[in-house]
């Protein structure tokens, strides 16, 4: 493959994760060690800020700063959830970004996101493609949804993943200090896929979790749910339920926004989350004391809990993405394969966007012991290496200091 | 003062903290090193343990799980809510007290707690002196809400302040990713004193935290409330709230408790919380987009992001207890006091527990701008060293290995 010399822009996109700038830290720090990379741009608020011309100088930037980013939450550049249509319907903004791509002499696109970020580098690497523009695309995968197809997981996942334990070790032993018997309700993110919800397994593992874990993979069924919390209440006098937001029942409506009659005969919307109505409910049924627990927007940007090896792989993805560009893929997604034999070993491969795009990959029903609102070893081994190590954040005055970029504008 | 020689009980009550165990621990470590203590019970679930006959045997307890308690959050002994009536009213608690007492020849009684158990304590300490008990009765002070009387500030505190800050810092870089615009309110607690919502100003202070701070110190105007934001909302395009749960109208009612007749006309109790409720309010007013978080309970057992100062100060407590007793101290509580010169000095000292019980310290009024819905400098100074340093928690597979304890049934 013949060297091609240009301007190379990167975007974040979709919701933040603890370790999305880690990827954009590995991808920075590759572009500007590059020879073929001549200037590195990032975008503000993913594919909107190439199509609204607002590019940052990255090369710019102070590189200590740029090391920060490893340690500092969210999408340093901004995101977006802008769907681009389907060329063929409307090629409008392929040809905006066309046109930019020629204004900066861009000939390296690389984009961290999920599932829909993933379709978008598709389209526009196939749209480079076909305009003759060479420009080399490379998706970095970015979800603590962990529902990215041909990876064995996605970076942001695990630290995402060890928060939810963590929180959950402490929170089961805070539910539990009264003689008087409490019902505690703790929603995980997740709509499809209870990869995040089932990581609360973890803490049960160490001694101190949910007793219930309910996930999105498997039908509820509210009155299986009432005896099973009320079974174990009678054994021990407390009782937590770890519960994905996606839960939903044999009809498919979320339980979330089901209309739970019982409460409000008037079919009026109702404020408050899964959590609480399902506390709500329990309350109803079995006359206890109940609580609910939302980790909302706490578990993904959680970067002073984060793992260590998550940061390490995140910013591996990002690096291999801009190298593999430079030597010539384009048109892939970083995808990690990964052995938990003695040793925990995560490698790096490249697969088809084509193939990523628009597919949700869920936990195998294998790892689901749905009998007993629980998972399986399996899963537990798959998560408990992915979790390892505490990352050596820089403090100020004992609180996290971020990463401060001047993002200055390109002209 | 004679030596009194015999056995102590040590209890805990109340709401737990991230450090209530390094209290425990404190208090354990001081009462098995000292020559006229000569046995060391714990009580189950604080006063109620002792009023059930369920005693634990400490001594028994491997000493290195006792060290551990000072990294495991909540209240390894349990905890209780339990309001002793006035002697003079009923005195058959303090009656079976005293024939605990006697059973295991108890000299000593510690009790780890906030105001009401402090009162708790005022009144067994009475109640011994008059029945001619021999037994000295000390207070350890244990509050995240920090509104305990006679003290510069409370241990338990000053982590759950470090967990807010932190947390509002991550949340604060998630908040604004999108360029769409969006109004989040999270909600701390704090019923009466809003010492754990004007910590999320740290978060502010460096670098990343709310525009807005409201404390259940000063009238909430819900006028002004949407003025504030929609300033805000225009000058920045995204808005970070941090409310006090205890914030209430002129009148004195709850904000969380008043009927928005706006949202349901039928008054209909709703469910959800304050910050729900306030993001509602947000929604229904400018149309933004919004999102409420309540930090629950995570903000209180959050021991993973624990000051070590609050630690050390929470050991402190309970070792200086019962020194003091054992030297002939009883009817009071341990209070620190502190110079925050060039270096930041804590002492414990002593305070009568009849000045302590039932009044609640807030945050003065010359630290709150209310016009501008902040906190002033005099506030950040007297927070920032009370939150320094990160503990050596023990980890087992980087998730925490907190203490495990025996709890042998004394006989």
């Amino acid at each position: 493959m013949a060297e091609l010399k240009g301007a190379c822009v990167i975007a974040q996109s979709g919701g933040p994760t603890a370790v999305i700038n880690a990827s954009l830290f590995g991808a920075v720090r590759a572009a500007l060690d590059s020879a073929s990379i001549t200037k590195v741009y990032g975008a503000a608020h993913g594919i909107k800020g190439i199509l609204d011309d607002v590019l940052f100088d990255l090369d710019a930037e102070d590189p200590a700063e740029l090391e920060l980013l490893q340690y500092t939450p969210s999408s340093a550049l901004g995101s977006c959830r802008y769907k681009m249509k389907n060329p063929s319907e409307d090629s409008s903004d392929y040809r905006r970004i066309l046109e930019i791509f020629k204004k900066y002499d861009i000939r390296y696109f690389f984009y961290i996101g999920g599932n829909d970020s993933m379709d978008t580098c598709d389209k526009v690497s196939r749209f480079m493609a076909e305009s003759g523009w060479d420009c080399r695309v490379m998706g970095i995968p970015k979800t603590i949804d962990n529902d990215l197809f041909g990876t064995d997981h996605c970076p942001g996942y695990a630290s995402a993943a060890k928060y939810i334990a963590v929180s959950c070790m402490e929170v089961s032993r805070d539910a539990c200090v009264y003689d008087t018997g409490a019902v505690t309700v703790i929603e995980i993110m997740g709509r499809h896929a209870g990869w995040l919800t089932a990581a609360a397994a973890l803490a049960t593992e160490f001694g101190a979790g949910p007793d219930l874990i309910y996930l999105p993979e498997t039908v509820f069924d509210k009155d299986k749910f009432l005896a099973a919390v009320e079974r174990v209440y009678k054994e021990k006098g407390s009782v937590l339920v770890a519960v994905s937001e996606g839960i939903h029942y044999a009809d498919g409506s979320f339980v979330s926004e089901a209309v739970t009659s019982a409460t409000d005969g008037f079919g009026h919307a109702q404020l408050g989350g899964l959590a609480v109505r399902l506390a709500d409910m329990v309350k109803k049924a079995l006359g206890v004391k109940v609580r609910g627990i939302e980790l909302s927007l706490l578990q993904r940007c959680a970067a002073h809990c984060a793992s260590q090896t998550d940061i390490s792989e995140a910013v591996m993805a990002g690096r291999t993405a801009v190298e593999a560009a430079v030597s010539g893929s384009s048109g892939y997604m970083v995808a990690f394969e990964c052995e938990r034999g003695e040793k925990y070993v995560c490698r790096a491969k490249l697969v088809p966007l084509g193939d990523v795009a628009n597919y949700e990959s869920k936990i195998p029903l294998s790892w689901i012991d749905a009998e007993n609102a629980a998972v399986t070893k399996d899963f537990i081994n798959y998560l408990l290496p992915l979790v390892q190590g505490e990352p050596e954040r820089r403090l100020e005055c004992s609180l996290p200091r971020f990463a401060r970029l001047k993002k200055q504008r390109a002209k």
